[in-house]
């Protein structure tokens, strides 16, 4: 497992290159939940998202090791991310990307000089390719989230969020892969066990909260929840047994009430976040916690959405979904 | 005229109950343009625009002359603002709104506590009713622009660039009725008058550049542009002289530079502004001042858009416009 000292010369060494990026705090929201709430704003990061953490910590140790060649599989923020970071260290990247992927994202990655290549549709497609292509030209492949240094970069989250704020008692972090939560975990709970951090997935994608009722990791078919950076069907290897270890609760929220807490947020804050970052969001409205009075941080992830595709995504927020 | 010492007391009275907005830099923004780009950010501002500024001197001040009730014509960021300040004081508020205003509008008026009455379709029908009611029940009518409380309130937003940011080269303020510029106009041309200050319109709502080209105010048609909130057909008796008096240059900008401007501030910062602010971005992006190196900040007034309207204005930002 990694540790606190990982997460602390991932900060050291991204520092450069990352936003640190602002605790917005909503008085709406607020008074809404009875709870203090505040937004960890990671859609205000460079590249949109997150992600650029755990990419930035992994490719500028792979460029340390004498690495000029990176590549990755995604079709969203960490193929962004990873582009980014290699343009930012002039090493070429490779960003294996599904053959439909929108050309908004393809777009994304060539702003920032990455080789876009598309392959099939499934990440049982793309990820095998991206392996293959850095095998043969002597590059680095860098994984989206079961890996060392990415766990470790997307724990900087964790040490910003005790910097910034005084007397936390809840962190709400969205579970995917489990990247940022294990990372956050690891950052808190080696620093200050007392804060609550809770995970939040869609009740479609419910991987890691079988995996931990089962406790071993438990695969579920495909889903399509809306919450797209949160679709994997099951936790990582790495990441799985810091969830064990350190996770206080995990809880699940409706895909009525992610278009909720999305269409909310938009509405009371102006701020665009992704429907995966909204799912912490709904479990404060929806009140998945029974908590009133406390002081609780939501991770916000990213705000990297296409903007066509925001209308499929609002509701009208007079009426709260049952 | 308002005096900059106008402005000062606005500051002082209304500082309780409004927020001091963030001025948000974005790289992004300003790589594309070559200048130092900042969004003074009313759409963070309580209620979601900067009209509770003047809102809240002029009803502070009637409060402060033992005024019990206030009412205001508009369908929307005015009657919210005013709402919002009398419900603060506890004193009673009725907002005339037109037969057609939007369910969200009418509700965020009444979460103020405020009272609605329909009136009508047009500003003509409206406004002499909100007087009419102000008179009958001994309360004070609050108008939207052309009054010098409301003017120096909207000046305060002034104050703020200038503490905020050092060395400023220019300021861009949408123009409707000219509260907002003709505060700004004050604070800044009677504190560091090299600053620029430039105005912007719609190409379609462009009575206040006809007025300056004429030297006298200058009626224009009823117009239908996206930045709604700039669909005065006049500039104000009491807001003109000051834009006479001090306004460096006014520029114009396309209805479709107008929604690239509000997609483009969408995709890259994450952030919901209305059109009438994204006009003066729009000034940016389009290369309207001709300027490279400078540091200019973009007023951005409010960020009230019915969620459904998003649809209507946002464009595919990898094309720019003609």
């Amino acid at each position: 497992m990694i540790t606190l000292q990982d997460v602390k010369d991932a900060k050291a060494r991204i520092q450069p290159i990352i936003h640190e990026t602002p605790t917005l705090h909503s008085e709406q929201l607020s008074a809404i939940c009875g709870n203090s709430l505040f937004l960890k704003g990671e859609h205000l990061q460079k590249t949109g998202s997150f992600k650029i953490r755990g990419a930035a910590n992994k490719v500028i140790h792979a460029v340390e090791q004498g690495a000029k060649y990176v590549t990755a599989a995604s079709s969203g923020n960490h193929g962004q991310a990873v582009a980014y970071v290699a343009n930012h260290y002039s090493i070429s990247a490779t960003i294996v990307v599904p053959e439909n992927a929108s050309l908004c994202k393809i777009n994304a990655i060539k702003g920032y000089n990455g080789n876009v290549e598309k392959c099939g549709t499934t990440s049982n497609e793309r990820l095998p390719r991206a392996k293959v292509i850095a095998e043969v030209k002597s590059g680095i492949y860098i994984p989206p989230y079961d890996d060392p240094f990415i766990m470790a970069g997307q724990g900087t989250i964790g040490l910003e969020i005790l910097q910034q704020l005084d007397d936390i008692d809840v962190v709400l972090v969205p579970i995917g892969g489990g990247g940022l939560i294990s990372g956050i975990l690891t950052a808190i709970k080696e620093t200050k066990p007392s804060i609550q951090v809770i995970g939040v997935e869609p009740a479609i994608a419910n991987d890691t909260y079988l995996s931990l009722q089962n406790k071993k990791i438990t695969t579920i078919p495909a889903t399509n929840t809306i919450a797209d950076g949160l679709r994997t069907n099951q936790p990582g290897d790495l990441t799985f047994p810091v969830l064990l270890n350190y996770l206080d609760d995990l809880v699940l929220v409706s895909e009525d009430e992610i278009r909720y807490a999305f269409s909310f947020v938009l509405e009371r804050t102006k701020q665009i976040i992704e429907p995966s970052s909204a799912t912490t969001v709904a479990a404060v409205l929806f009140d998945k916690l029974g908590l009133r009075g406390k002081k609780i941080v939501s991770v916000i992830s990213g705000g990297n959405v296409d903007i066509d595709q925001i209308e499929e995504f609002v509701v009208d927020t007079a009426h709260f979904p049952k």
